[in-house]
């Protein structure tokens, strides 16, 4: 039995990619089933910008976990065959170092002393927790959204040392849109006055600018199309307009709402902006020059990207241009590109066409 | 020789189409060309929610319009034989009365005790004009964006009264996509410290919201193609990062931050508002309890409807569905969907696409 969350601690200096270093940071992890030699059945994931490393329930904590209908016995990220980990990004607030954590060096929190964050260093996170835990090798490596390039920063950095890739809703890189929206987003929490330059009282964060920036991410993790379908013109009520011109009226609006408050306590703000910006910087290109040359030095035996249709933010076409990439330098590589209609999102609420997509993954390539 | 823009007042209360009045409102407009007969060759055009009436340059006005190159001699709206007339919506801030205009009966800012506006109220601000000028019929009507919406308003409820219509990037109503945005450009300046509840200093009003929504509108009236292709990832600068982990090094970045600087001054916060919800609510189904209902009731001779395929604000199915639906009642309808890359902000910046279409429909109908 063991602690949930755990942690791998790097002893000493750990060295950002852009500069700077962290003292003796840890980051957070969690595995389901039996490691089997020395990495041969080990899947490692990474996550989206929000998420813990708390994918799926198990003995330790029986809460559902982010990705609870992929990981299980039975179930596409089968436990009763691999060992499967999955880490809470470096930089986040959920066990890892981040922004909110206490620099040892000075006893206080690191707001915004702390280095720019690159989705190197949260691939880099993954690969502590990897060798803390004696691996040499994996099976797969797979990441979701921001998470697709925190994988890719991995297999970039230690090629050959993953198998495989599983790549779902990302991208090489973020193009202008997504930066314009994340860039907003960013903004509007620093513009909320209690952010206070990041100085905020932990106890008094900018909720309210939160709360906004949340409610822009739903606007861009969900599809026109869906809530088309769901909630057209509805409203939820009409009696309470009164003398408020600006009243509240469509579901729409309540859902959005609904969902802002839903995440804006849980997640620290400095920990987001950071997580924030290193999604706008990551570039694979970086990495040689070119993509091409960035793809070359993966070094992956197989591949399975997938994308959607209706996706904004990671738009499919990125997907394809993965996959391309991918294609040229790794013997079998497969896209798949989804028509589910809930957008980015998709591979959080869409279960049903994602788990068998990603179980013949698995059984093409047997463990 | 007239001022510009010249006002049209009306005598006594004015009915707001969802509850209350106003006193004696004004209501903008300008005009360019030459009338004949009671409204033959009578153009009657709708802004969206933020030009004001000066649409084209003229000899009282020589400032650049927002369409300055669709109206003049020569050009789709040809002054050599129309006579065009451009409307301030009522609920505005260029001259028309609206939340900033001061209430005659009380000598206040009327602010938040402006009733509810509704685009039919702003398409009887249209009618008021055309009174007023003696016209008793339009040759056509014509709406972008909002205005699109406002023209529908307009016809429905004067059924008859114009000949045709081009509606421009428009709908029967808004979409939930749509009425997210604007809810939450709404809400973030009404969360500005400086809003006040609508009670701002007129000299202080609360910049950083407006300045916020409007990177928002951007995000929505352009295309994520239009910027992948004009920036890319392109930097402005990476120098200055220093210090300052969310430095804006993207050139998208700044272009937003350009945008919105250029746009915030100039408009007040209280009448954004306004037009902002008015838009969410209007719904051409109203007009008779659905939208075939509705669209019986225009009574056109002839209707353009235009729409661009990278719109995500109007997108495209919407001018599919607004065709169709005059198709079944209008003797002579011509949809165009235009394969334009900048968005719902096509109408505006791509003339050279839409020049020809609309001179094609004048050509068609004749004077």
């Amino acid at each position: 039995m063991t602690d949930t969350p755990q942690y791998a601690r790097v002893n000493g200096r750990f060295a950002m990619h852009r500069g700077g270093w962290l003292e003796s940071p840890s980051v957070a992890y969690e595995t389901w089933g039996t490691l089997r030699g020395k990495g041969d059945n080990a899947i490692l994931v990474f996550t989206g910008l929000s998420p813990s490393a708390h994918a799926a329930s198990s003995a330790e904590n029986p809460a559902a976990g982010w990705w609870e209908e992929m990981i299980g016995s039975g179930l596409p990220l089968d436990t009763d065959h691999y060992f499967i980990i999955c880490v809470n990004s470096l930089g986040s607030c959920f066990g890892s170092t981040g922004p909110a954590s206490t620099d040892p060096l000075t006893g206080q929190r690191y707001r915004l002393k702390f280095p720019v964050l690159s989705l190197e260093d949260v691939a880099e996170g993954g690969y502590v927790v990897a060798r803390h835990l004696g691996l040499e090798k994996l099976h797969t490596t797979i990441g979701c959204s921001m998470g697709g390039m925190s994988a890719l920063g991995f297999c970039v950095r230690h090629p050959g040392f993953s198998d495989g890739a599983i790549l779902i809703s990302s991208a090489t890189r973020a193009l202008p849109f997504s930066i314009a929206v994340r860039s907003l987003q960013r903004e509007i929490i620093r513009r909320d006055p209690k952010w206070m330059d990041g100085n905020y009282d932990p106890a008094d964060p900018p909720l309210t600018g939160q709360r906004l920036a949340r409610k822009l991410g739903m606007i861009t993790y969900r599809s026109a199309k869906e809530w088309e379908q769901r909630f057209g013109r509805e409203r939820v009520t009409s009696e309470g307009r009164g003398g408020d011109p600006f009243f509240s009226e469509f579901s729409i609006e309540s859902y959005l709402e609904m969902h802002a408050n839903r995440f804006s306590g849980q997640f620290d703000p400095n920990c987001y902006l950071y997580l924030s910006r290193a999604s706008d910087l990551f570039d694979l290109a970086e990495h040689g020059g070119s993509l091409k040359t960035g793809f070359s030095k993966l070094r992956l035996k197989r591949a399975l990207v997938i994308g959607v249709e209706t996706d904004i933010l990671f738009p499919l076409h990125q997907q394809r241009e993965l996959a391309e990439g991918l294609s040229a330098v790794t013997p079998d590589v497969r896209f798949v590109p989804l028509a589910c209609i809930r957008g980015h999102d998709s591979f959080l609420v869409d279960m049903d066409a994602f788990r068998p997509v990603i179980c013949s993954y698995f059984e093409t390539c047997g463990s």
